[in-house]
């Protein structure tokens, strides 16, 4: 496996990035073993770790509150649930892994035979050694999730006629939703939104990978010595968690320049960018460019209504530019969704590698802008103000003179950095180096 | 030859595709014998057999009449046309075929040697055993077509110095020019127009394939339950035909919303679109879209001011939106305008997925339409209206989900139901079938 | 080699292409020698050989003029310049080439050791046989150009102790930039303008090539019938030439429809044309179709800030209409600014085809124009005028009739010739021809 090229250098300069890469694993180990749902204790106890890293803000929000279309929903809490058989032996064991409950299960306690209990067992026959996840946020039932090989043992070992004893001791009471907050203040209320959900249980990818690099990367903001966007991170749960919030912050949206949906990211797999419902705002631009210039491999998709929470920013009402973020995208690799998501998957040098796009990201965004050249009528001279190699006549310029007669020929106000990087095929980070000489020299003004 | 597919049900329902490929068939070898022109008593005789499977109005159109810059032209009708040899044989013969005389020749009859009968005698050097189709509607002039192997022959078996009795009995005189009209009315006089050209003599699939694809599908929109629009099938002679029933319905033309020419649709090639000259018109997204989904080949053509009567519907003072839907476009297949246009030519499997293919057009063109998302900000909570599942986590989204979220992702007034279904790669009718379903749930209000 | 096709006959027509190519050679030849730079005699005295061929007008602009952001530098003249040895060898001599003293080198005469001699000698280490051509225009300084060879045998011939004499006799002092125009009247004011740099020393492709084929494509200009436009030649020093025209005439600026560099037109390779910084100007399109038409090689490149002087015309506040011609583009090819760019590299026939492709270029800047079918609503009757063939039915029709019925279809007003030129996948000769028809039946006006 190779380590993903990092185009900035993380915060602490001691720290390189492979180590940022190990200590989000770390976190991701962590976080693991918790029976995170949509509501409830394990959202609680993911967030109150976070908050050991980023000063988050827990944020509670009452079952029942009214959130655009929807209601905010009671409250799941789960102790224990297993499937015992004749002889005793708990065959489905909620102890061993949390997938083995269907998420948002109705409490039960009973004796069962095998033709009843089918009806409430899952499993992947296709993939017979993998438990799969399954959920029932919305409508009240009780579930269990297993391995084909578990079926087919229980079936083979008792027999169709055997009864079993099933129970789920579950809650399901009015309480709350759970979820964190960052917000970093810039020179403006502009916001940048980086949004990560925190509601699959032991699943690591998805998306313990997400919230490692959302929390990393608030630590990178954090330390910036200059922001000029606010930037803000959600650690929500899926869905209702973004519709919960979109509801009782619609009043500021219109604050939101950018937003970057976070998830999938720590397969060592190329990254998949999905672009915003626009499809064109500056978020897609911006990641499409620092993904061609990372000399890593990658994909950019359409926006397409279904995926992660980009599904309510993105909603037409709304209509905010979010892209996502990942590496295999949403349902896109073989493990998805299921007990084989595991510790595993996930890769030191993939998290630092998506950590560093990210870094690179916010850089393009915080140095963007228009410009306009105050000698717009044939060239400056460059060479009078040692812009400019002093003997003619070699063949290659040097990077440094092409992005100056960029810049110098783009700006004319209505091209921004990041178009004049895209067409001039330099990297954004020389664009705007030439950008703050000629601004230097008073040869530009910002628009 | 394999049965092009079906996309959708025919009028009645007993009757499969098939069937109505062989009646189309049918049709076509009934009408294969007449020697039709653009005036005259062929076009007569063909409108009248088409009278017994659709209530075509008959318009006689006075010899003399102004259209644009056009006059139309005296009627012609020929009985009799022949070479006689010295030896008394006919070697050339209407009698054997109408396509032995050059279309509106004058009438002659005469005694001519080989070298003055030349400039009269047609023949494809290339295609020896084929005799060609010629047509001199608008100069004055009369002459045969052979093959190149009666020619030779001619030439062998009585010389050069051969004297040959030659008669064309035909009139050119004042009568009208002929065409068939089927208006059925709609819930609005927005239109749409099918046309077809029904001048050329004894050529199968140009165009007594356009004639019957036409025909089955005037019945098959006149079986229709309802129809949003009102449709007007034109039978009318190429060029000359177009350009008088549009220059009498000038008033009339701003009601035409979409048009059809049909031609050369009896060939089991792939079929060609052309666009209408706007090239983004919705008749021509609407055919692109049918055909991407009909699992069939086909091929995308941009207008040219060549061909048939789009070329008067979308001359520049007109502009209107019309494509031409064939198989083998315009001139390009080898037995174009020759005897080798046969009955033999025209296959039942291709004329029925020809028709197929109209009829999936004009349930696109009548289903589609804009809408707006009456809950636009973030999704509305389908599951709670029984329009998603209830067990959430698994892999694969059913078509009909991805449909619903489209819909309403999209649904801001500005995309239509085809915008949206060429967007989401799914097929129109999915996308249709879901915008029904959202306004079943009050989700949806028409634009 | 072969010869470039000649789309348009040279004014001369009993000169034909490949004898106007071995004059345009010649001329390269004779002006090879001269010692060229952006001020002084060499100059002049290439203007005064090109004034034989056309009537160029000669400007002398003081140094200390302010032009935009620039002065008219002092004019320089060099004499003599060497490098002798200790035994009196000059082992590096301006009268064996040109190229030999640093451009604009100040005067200098000296004994010197080898390591201080060090910093003043250019050679390029790639390729030891060339000496390299270098510059010093707005930095006071002095230098030596030599082939790698011949450093190497200085050292080990002389040693690192020898002293050798150094002499560049040169003069920096005012006096004047100097450049030649030659402005050809047309029917309106409307101007096209030809740039070439004049600058080069004794390098052939660079820019003699470029120099040649303005040259005789003014004659070619000069001897046309009628001109609808005015035509300006600018035979100019790079940059600093470019710069002073512009700033003298930014009053009249906005007379230029089209412009056009000519640089490296000798080589044998492929054309390069990039475009203009609009990128869809009319000389852009004009361009692009000639050269797909001409069935020789091309590419097309976008505008970049550096190259030639179209750096200054498509500077932000001016945004002229101007791109560059060539056969290999700026820097692209191995002799680029090396004594290896002499006269074995330029071919008579390369030249002759540049020359070609301007004079078509040309003729499709003059015969473009956009016009209003009379006829609009279906087709005009064109067989009643004699535009169309009177026996219809042939399968394939002729060009003359196909651009006929592009033309018209087209002609909106909306659309140009060149336009329909481009749709059409026909010539634009063929399109213009078909016009003219039109015009002289009065079925075309001229927007």
């Amino acid at each position: 496996m190779m380590l993903m090229p990092m185009d900035t250098p993380l915060p602490d300069p001691s720290a390189n990035a492979l180590d940022v890469g190990y200590e989000m694993y770390a976190l991701v180990e962590q976080l693991f073993p918790i029976c995170r749902s949509i509501t409830g204790p394990g959202v609680r106890e993911t967030l109150a770790i976070l908050q050991e890293l980023v000063p988050l803000e827990i944020r509670e929000v009452p079952t029942g509150t009214q959130v655009f279309d929807w209601v905010v929903p009671r409250e799941w809490q789960i102790r224990d649930a297993y499937i015992q058989a004749p002889d005793g032996q708990r065959v489905v064991d909620f102890q061993e892994s949390n997938l083995h409950v269907v998420s948002y299960s109705t409490p039960v306690r009973a004796r069962m035979k095998w033709k009843d209990l089918q009806p409430h067992l899952h499993t992947l026959p296709d993939e017979p050694d993998r438990v799969p996840y399954r959920t029932s946020y919305y409508q009240e039932t009780w579930g269990f999730c297993l391995s084909q090989c578990q079926w087919i043992t229980m079936k083979r070992m008792y027999g169709e006629e055997a009864e079993y004893e099933v129970c789920i001791d579950s809650t399901l009471a009015p309480g709350s939703l759970t979820y964190g907050e960052l917000y970093l203040p810039g020179s403006t209320t502009d916001e940048v939104v980086i949004s990560c959900h925190v509601c699959h249980p032991s699943l690591a990818n998805d998306n313990l990978s997400g919230i490692a690099v959302a929390t990393h990367l608030a630590r990178h903001v954090a330390a910036l010595p200059e922001r000029r966007y606010s930037y803000r991170f959600l650690f929500i749960p899926g869905t209702i968690g973004a519709i919960t919030w979109l509801a009782q912050n619609e009043a500021n949206l219109g604050r939101i320049r950018h937003g970057l949906v976070l998830s999938l990211l720590g397969i060592p797999a190329r990254t998949h960018y999905k672009r915003s419902r626009r499809g064109d705002a500056e978020i897609d631009r911006a990641v499409a460019h620092v993904l061609k210039n990372s000399g890593a491999e990658f994909a950019l998709l359409d926006f397409e209504p279904y995926g992660y929470d980009e599904r309510q920013y993105c909603s037409p009402g709304l209509n905010l530019p979010f892209g996502c973020l990942s590496r295999t995208p949403y349902g896109r690799y073989s493990q998805y969704h299921t007990s084989a998501d595991n510790l595993d998957l996930v890769h030191p040098e993939a998290l630092a590698g998506s950590l560093a796009h990210c870094a690179t990201i916010v850089e393009v965004l915080e140095g963007n802008g228009a410009f306009v050249n105050q000698k717009p009528k044939c060239e400056p001279q460059l060479g009078r103000r040692g812009l400019y190699s002093a003997i003619g006549g070699g063949q290659e310029k040097r990077n440094t003179e092409l992005a100056l007669l960029w810049v110098l020929n783009q700006s004319d106000g209505q091209h921004t950095l990041l178009d004049i990087a895209e067409r001039s095929g330099l990297a954004f980070k020389d664009i705007r180096r030439a950008a703050d000489l000629l601004l230097s020299h008073q040869l530009l003004t910002e628009v």
